[in-house]
């Protein structure tokens, strides 16, 4: 399963949003439809808009004639259309200025041209990704003991990157290793992709699961045999202050009353270069609809004001160390995160 | 507005399942239909529960000629079916027992002397619940500042009792004394009591309410503007730990970690003697589908597995003090409570 690929000239996902009840894949040619698609979370999860961000500029190129050289003011506004998808996630507009980059070395050159430069790039940032996921779940793994009983928050699994995932392929190394004795799942309000999407991945791996809505979390932890929290990020300040899904915050101070590792799992195109800390990364307003609608059920009155961040930002000083792949980061991550991010760029 | 009354020889309760949605008041001579009604949350809130069952008990006498005097046997049957309708809220439990002993005061009563006696307990009953609420009301608001921001879980309102509430009481004569900015409502899952109700009365009352997901609680508290945490309560054990409605606890846990006070709001009649610590309140577990479900929609895929506890326990360390209204209570609570409830038995 890939939640999002490219195949025969075209963006294909998996819209998220008829998960876990209808399993629809959408094939586009327009970068629109992409676009509206990370808009309103059919494509979702970090990495995996990093991914569809960069397989959707290649799509305005394919409107030209192969030899045609006036291709770049059209790219751009797809560029920017991109660009105002979401603002959280930052890992969208690291992929965004790769190609940015990339398509300043290709001016005057044929649209033809253009396009199998962008798609190699997108292509590699999909196997950088894949890869990433794999290192990841790896590096995670050997820091679970035997036996573990792990808590997670949200989707971040194969639907929400371009591999396995990030914490969630964290689980399921290790459950391939046959130490994860079960997953506390958090349903993950507003949009359930606890309970609709990562209770689905578990189920089809066969990886003992439990869901529970947020509020239980502190119970569960309470009981004393949680193992570890481990969730994903959506972006990563220099300092190590983690924006991620609403309701990551509260978790992280749970896990510091309880005595519980708190994991952060993410690729490195999670890391905002830009941001210095959390105050720099801007958090996302949702539609207050995406609260008090849920199907055809309205669950508060009508005129009801709502307040509807769909992130939180978690202190450093709450994360226990961050998995990227490349290594596993520990405080102060000021530090570890900046020679980590100069190494990858030499690397890079 | 009451939630649940004795009106002309009946039971009336406005069914919350409906709200906010439809206002539909049940009428019932039938113990069984209010048994029911708790038993799937129509009548909720641990005090209400209490009143309901205290005139539920009035119900099966009223089938008998009033010179019959072989009505103990039903009777006792509607005791014993109204008890196992829920399991924590222990003002139940006490207006079930008060209304047992005076039984046994009546054995060989005509069912028309009896029907009156258990009628005018079971109003002593409703009359101190609202006088509790006033009273906790106005303890309670001068715990607040002048432009207090208040957190709030769950239902604590006039539909949780007879009167205008515990918590919420709180709210409404701080509001009412010009004191109260602002309200931020937990929307409380599973069954989204804060998002229904709360808001709706809250909206009734004019008072400015902002709803928020369970897991959105964490970033408000860390925002640092929240003056304090305010919930109700369903047993509260000799000891001062708390259960209440699941995301209680966690709450408790943030207020700590940001200095926010931690109050907890409940009448005489939700203290169990019986129960030492928390460890001795038995949590009540939902049926999966109260979670999975929502309207028609499914939130999860088939067969999930679920953990779904109604309530948890938050342990008296982490609440600043108890609210009632003898008293507001501060720690050591094992000492404060025993001498209230000392009190209050020699009062009553």
């Amino acid at each position: 399963m890939r939640a999002v690929d490219w195949v025969d000239g075209k963006v294909c996902f998996i819209d998220q949003t008829r998960l876990p009840g209808q399993e629809c894949v959408v094939e586009t040619s327009d970068h629109r439809t992409v676009a509206e698609a990370i808009r309103v979370l059919r494509i979702r999860g970090a990495p995996a808009i990093g991914v569809a961000a960069a397989f959707a500029m290649v799509l305005p190129l394919q409107a030209f004639p192969p030899a045609s050289t006036d291709w770049e003011g059209e790219w751009q506004e797809a560029h920017d259309l991109l660009t105002r998808s979401r603002p959280t996630a930052v890992n969208l507009f690291n992929a965004l200025s790769a190609m940015k980059r990339l398509v300043e070395t290709l001016r005057g050159s044929g649209a033809g041209h253009a396009r199998g430069v962008l798609l190699e790039e997108a292509r590699k940032l999909q196997q950088q990704d894949i890869e990433a996921c794999a290192q990841i779940g790896s590096r995670g793994a050997a820091l679970l003991p035997d036996g573990a009983l792990v808590l997670t928050h949200c989707n971040t699994g194969a639907l929400a990157t371009a591999g396995e995932g990030t914490a969630l392929a964290v689980i399921k190394t290790a459950a391939r290793q046959g130490k994860v004795r079960g997953v506390f799942v958090d349903e993950t309000r507003p949009l359930f992709q606890g309970a609709r999407l990562t209770m689905w991945e578990l189920q089809r791996e066969g990886i003992p699961a439990t869901l529970i809505t947020d509020g239980t979390a502190g119970s569960v932890l309470r009981d004393g045999k949680i193992s570890a929290v481990l969730v994903g990020a959506d972006r990563i300040a220099q300092n190590g202050d983690a924006a991620n899904k609403i309701g990551t915050y509260p978790l992280a101070v749970l896990a510091l009353y309880h005595h519980v590792p708190f994991y952060v799992a993410a690729p490195v195109s999670t890391f905002d270069s830009s941001a210095l800390s959390g105050s720099d990364i801007p958090i996302e307003l949702r539609n207050p609809d995406d609260i008090v609608k849920i199907g055809n059920t309205a669950i508060a009155p009508e005129g009801a004001t709502v307040f509807a961040p769909a992130f939180d930002v978690t202190p450093a000083h709450l994360i226990t160390a961050i998995i990227t792949e490349h290594a596993v980061l520990s405080p102060p991550f000021d530090r570890s995160i900046a020679r980590m991010l100069t190494q990858s760029a030499e690397a890079g």
